[in-house]
């Protein structure tokens, strides 16, 4: 959830719950990342996890970043904004490790690549546990070859961006349960199931898939705690279809059909992150308008279910929910006696 | 499973197993249909229900299906067949619905529409119940409306068609988990999961996120009473990518990427069952010859898991399997513990 909702009061209070919070280290300073460790403990001694982009410079087309630049200039204009540098950066990764491997948090789970050997081994070195998101097999053996801890399987319902090592169209977009099954059968690692639940019988639905926990994301952005802007907040609530989109950012991510995604999806390159540089600012603007037609409404497929209670009496809640999901389910195939044998 | 693979052993093979079988009546004649019934009550007393195709007519481009059959002419030409005639029917609709009420199995599920009111009812006079594919809230409302007893909720994974009542883009393409959690919460009817199931831990994955019963298509596709032809079988096993394509049949279906499609997803246009029509006997040659690059190759997006079993193994072992993972995560629930309260 980076680049607005994760903040460390969330973190806080989903561990503080007895949850796993992560904060999200994309798209702020290695400063940064280092206050907001610090803030959340001093809001809670419970385990808080850090999640951290890996992004590699891929070749991008320059005619087609001009032409989306071009493209898009008028939307710049009604939000009376220029557009940004669409530069390439990693997103400070080394100055961020250096940060983590300082403070240690217990756990460091990485998105759009595999950590090299070398970055695995030295969080290692620091007793740092590293989790990989995946989002096919392939991606899953290339993360156990590097020594990751345990897979954050990703299913394609997932709302914000695909975690897929390479941003090809139709690449790394099987949902959740057939990526959990694919995914046991193919590795010995532990699974953390994620894309799409948002309560408790969900949760129970991927341990009963196989994985050993659930990481949930959109099911919080409504959270007192969550700094989800207000027209995100709003579009949440409402049964708004979703999609994978290029148009904010240039890679794909699933958030709620809006006019800048109508208008722009198509011809939207694969340009990670110099399209998210490029449109930052004409989101921020819009953000502060209230105009939700121009934001990035990242958000999973069932975020209409996402409810404005605090997140540690979500956590709560879902926990307790699962145990009666999982008794429900026990009865039923009770019931149904698995036939005349 | 309509087309090829669904057989009256394979639907009696589930059913004696305790499971509840399903025959398709997409495809067959009325004639066919009545045979295949009879067939299969011969080889069990235990109950198996019917799938009917609901087809509309909607309006087709005819510009672009003249221009898709000129350019799908060249497959033609190369496995020596004319191109077939690309009308328009309603899948004998009435005639089916005739031998339903004759012959009265348990069951009878629609895909592709909802049944009008008086469809339902008149099967309901013959103490048949009535289920309906949906792949939206939208259609699952719809369904309830007309009087439907349960809903068949078709997550995007599935393999086939997308059972939409409309064949738009990006329409009805939520995973089964968020699908599974947005009926439950608009609607009161019973859910049967469907799509991307293919094991004992999916079957109860699923049961746990709510639905009453799995319904499960690819995982029987191997099974040796299954009629699932020798290059689409072979296709099964290997860890081929899968997409949604217009290609063959002029609707959205799931089918392991292949030359074909490849070549002609992005042009087919939304016109079924004409451009079904138009390939069948393309389809047929490719099939004789095995060539499983001119074929239409349905399958889940965990196709790569279906094995070579009897079917009534499969069941049982699936029954067994679901039960073993509701344990397993239970146990991973009650470890997690709920947090400090």
């Amino acid at each position: 959830m980076a680049g607005g909702p994760s903040t460390p009061a969330l973190a806080a209070a989903v561990s503080a719950a007895g949850g796993l919070g992560f904060l999200a280290a994309g798209y702020k300073t290695p400063d940064d990342l280092q206050s907001d460790i610090a803030a959340t403990r001093k809001l809670t001694s419970a385990p808080v996890g850090v999640n951290v982009f890996l992004v590699a410079r891929t070749p991008v087309d320059e005619a087609a970043l001009d032409n989306y630049a071009k493209a898009i200039e008028p939307e710049a204009d009604r939000q009376q904004v220029a557009l940004g540098d669409p530069r390439f950066d990693d997103d400070a990764l080394a100055a961020k490790l250096e940060v983590l491997c300082r403070e240690r948090p217990p756990i460091v789970s990485f998105t759009f690549g595999c950590p090299s050997r070398e970055i695995v081994e030295r969080l290692h070195r620091e007793q740092i546990a590293v989790w990989v998101t995946v989002t096919e097999v392939h991606e899953g053996l290339l993360a156990a070859d590097a020594g990751g801890d345990a897979l954050v399987a990703q299913g394609v319902e997932a709302g914000g961006h695909r975690a897929s090592f390479e941003d090809v169209e139709g690449r790394g977009e099987i949902a959740l349960l057939p990526l959990l099954r694919l995914l046991a059968t193919a590795t010995d690692l532990p699974l953390v199931a994620s894309g799409g639940i948002v309560d408790g019988a969900g949760v129970a639905a991927v341990l009963a898939a196989g994985a050993r926990a659930a990481q949930i994301g959109t099911a919080f952005m409504r959270c007192p705690e969550a700094a989800t802007s207000a027209p995100h907040r709003n579009a949440l609530t409402r049964s708004g279809q979703t999609a994978l989109t290029r148009a904010f950012s240039g890679r794909r991510a699933r958030g709620i059909v809006n006019a800048f995604m109508r208008e722009h999806s198509s011809r939207a390159p694969s340009a990670y992150p110099q399209v998210h540089h490029l449109t930052a600012p004409l989101r921020a603007a819009a953000r502060a308008a209230g105009d939700a037609d121009a934001i990035n409404l990242w958000a999973g497929q069932a975020h209409s279910l996402a409810v404005d209670r605090p997140a540690g009496e979500l956590v709560r809640r879902w926990s307790a929910d699962a145990r009666v999901a999982l008794e429900h389910a026990r009865a039923r195939l009770q019931e149904q006696g698995g036939g005349p044998d």
